[in-house]
């Protein structure tokens, strides 16, 4: 049954989880094999209250797992759980896009591929294994109901 | 040259950009073809100041472009520009993460590629078109200087 409030959507949702500025970038540290405390929060320059919070609601949900830290016995070490590593798709678009419209020719981190190129994320179709654009797709369950994808863009 | 600072990357400038809950939740409304404030206002739940200044913001970022609404003398219209399109894989897999680890049974919103099938994104390289992984990449540079990708999951 359609309702009148806010729009369901698993995107809110994951925002309600990972959607802040702070545990995203925990998530690249962890991607970048950073996986000590101390090493994070010099590569975030977070604060260590807010950092320690963050990490906890990561672990909380189910994203990240804490462990002892062999060379420091008051800080822990955090690992991606299977969860986390799925949200490794989020993390390439985001960069990909930060490349190309905000550093384009000064790319701050450069990603090789194992087939030998510089990596770039291209969104296939699970089933078809095609390309997918806006345009190809359209809504067809949503609670308020929901008119077709954008088909083109402006300007 | 290596700083001491934070970590110089494109996730956090994007971030910098779109990484507030609302602003990705307004990329959405645009590309579910829902251009009009009141329809974006409706679906987000978004007091109508927050929502105001976001708007601005993704405009002057060359996301979002407005126009009259046809129907309302007092409020615009808003349409993805090309480079807003292009955040469509972020939307991509926000959703499809929270449809599998949040909503998994009881997707908010079910979307079908044009091939037939419901629509699940899949990450590619774009170089050589297979599915990637995260244990498939290397960091080749980066700033601080930064060891692989993680290669396997916790637990």
């Amino acid at each position: 049954m359609a309702t009148d409030g806010p729009r369901r959507c698993s995107i809110a949702d994951t925002l309600g989880v990972v959607g802040d500025r702070w545990s995203l970038l925990v998530l690249r540290e962890l991607s970048y094999g950073q996986t000590r405390f101390m090493q994070i929060q010099r590569a975030l320059g977070a604060p260590r209250d807010v950092l320690t919070a963050r990490l906890r609601k990561l672990e909380a949900a189910g994203i990240i797992t804490r462990r002892p830290d062999p060379q420091s016995p008051t800080r822990p070490a955090y690992d991606l759980t299977p969860a986390g590593l799925e949200l490794a798709p989020v993390l390439f678009a985001l960069k990909e896009w930060g490349d190309r419209h905000l550093n384009a020719g000064d790319e701050p981190v450069v990603v090789r591929h194992d087939c030998g190129e510089v990596f770039h994320p291209h969104t296939h179709c699970a089933a078809c294994g095609r390309p997918a654009q806006p345009d190809q797709l359209t809504v067809i369950d949503g609670d308020p109901p929901l008119p077709q994808f954008a088909t083109s863009a402006a300007g």
